[in-house]
């Protein structure tokens, strides 16, 4: 059991939690909680850390991850004792629930995202949808746009370089695991990946004030992809310009914008709205 | 100047920043942000408090609420300037804008919300909305909600006592000024808002996984309101029973909910999108 915070696997852990760089470097991240454990694919874990309290006095949630621990020993994946003090050191949470764990990052490509929808759309299924993002600099919009593109039915969110990394504690928590289940991509600029999707008739759309059409008045009719930029400034006006059509979201009372995981989520679901009323279910 | 954090008023400040209790003791609360002042209406404020690098080094941003500041005075609203170190004492943000206030709290009223809106209605505007809420934990889902009630056109947004303090710093800064645009009120049970409101003909709907329509597949003709519930646990059996409704919103992949903050901007534009759509503008 690891008993001290000075440890020097806690340490590697409290850098992996608060440093990008540290987590790209060996490629992978950290994320705690049942939830995310539970539902992490075993191909991507490679150590799990669990506390003292969760392991003797936790006896319903331990019973809850007990068949995960099981899996995870049976691939070699080590599982280790953390004393409550040198948990909390680990953890990024304030009241952590007792599981950590190292896992490989994911490498997604716009190629195998494609592949994938067009595939679907293909054979009857609805068409391809897309998540653009620009800048977006709030790990929980972030990862809230990952758990709402994931509902949405998001074929892909494909993120500028400028935006947060999805790898961040707080970003991980508020994808609620759809990190695990939504294709992601980072990119150096976003209109070499605007070029491909309008290739394949996929229409890109982007939020914007200026915009002369409410998002709720198109039809959607075939794959769409919606550009989103930072919370404050928006979209560049190069990025913007990459757009088959500016969509604005109307706004009442004095509010100069919404939230950007809000729009990200009125825009998404009213392509998904329309791609499944068309499909017929 | 208040150069001390020991000060008896920064003390009573960080009071107020932390504890609902002494918010609504006083019947007040404290904001700060060059924005959420400048928003302010003149008639809650009460006392300001500018911080002494934005007094003598921020020309720009000073500038920015001079105006304010002059109409402040003119009123007999106390300006006092405060030291970096005592103002970042009392201050809830980790770099704060430098300016901060105490303001009196909002007092609505049900009838005086919904006179507003079915006046409107009969004038030939747009039918009432309101949003109703259940014990919303989250200070910044909160925040978020009235924030696009306000985009979507809210007439209200009343929530059950269990629901988190609007006037929680960080629910504060997530309504990014509508706090003081969006009527709000806090009630015993949900019961009896939604007697009075089912009496007007506004039409209950509880967001519930249970729903067996699809929240973009109902006209909304008329008043509508939504129950929205708990992050975690959703609406209670009983309140969801309230409802003339349950609604559902459609998920794919394997997530179990969306965001409250979500579901809710969901749930409210698309009723508001029928009526304006209705309405012919």
């Amino acid at each position: 059991m690891i008993t001290s915070w000075a440890n020097g696997k806690i340490k590697r852990l409290v850098q992996l939690q608060e440093k990008s760089r540290a987590r790209n470097g060996e490629g992978i991240f950290v994320a705690e909680g049942i939830k995310m454990f539970k539902e992490a694919p075993l191909s991507v874990l490679r150590e799990v850390y669990v506390s003292e309290g969760l392991w003797h006095q936790g006896k319903e949630r331990l019973a809850e991850i007990e068949g995960k621990l099981a899996q995870c020993r049976e691939r070699g994946i080590v599982v280790e004792q953390v004393s409550e003090e040198a948990f909390k050191k680990a953890a990024d949470t304030h009241t952590p629930q007792g599981v950590l764990f190292v896992a490989a990052q994911f490498s997604h490509t716009l190629p195998e995202m494609l592949g994938k929808a067009l595939g679907r759309h293909q054979a009857g299924g609805r068409p391809p949808l897309f998540l653009l993002l620009e800048d977006v600099q709030d790990p929980g919009n972030l990862g809230t746009m990952l758990r709402t593109g994931e509902g949405a039915g998001v074929d892909g969110v494909i993120m500028a370089r400028g935006t947060a990394d999805v790898y961040n504690p707080k970003t991980i928590r508020a994808t609620m695991g759809s990190l695990y289940r939504v294709p992601f991509l980072y990119v150096d600029g976003l209109a070499e990946t605007a070029a491909v999707l309008k290739e394949k008739n996929i229409a890109v759309y982007a939020a914007h004030l200026k915009g002369n059409q409410y998002f709720d008045e198109i039809p959607y009719k075939g794959g769409c992809a919606f550009l989103v930029g930072n919370e404050g400034s928006g979209l560049r006006e190069e990025t913007a310009e990459l757009a088959d059509a500016y969509v604005k979201i109307p706004m009442e009372g004095e509010l100069e914008s919404l939230n950007a995981a809000v729009a990200a989520a009125l825009l998404l679901y009213q392509a998904a709205g329309s791609h499944r009323k068309r499909n017929g279910n």
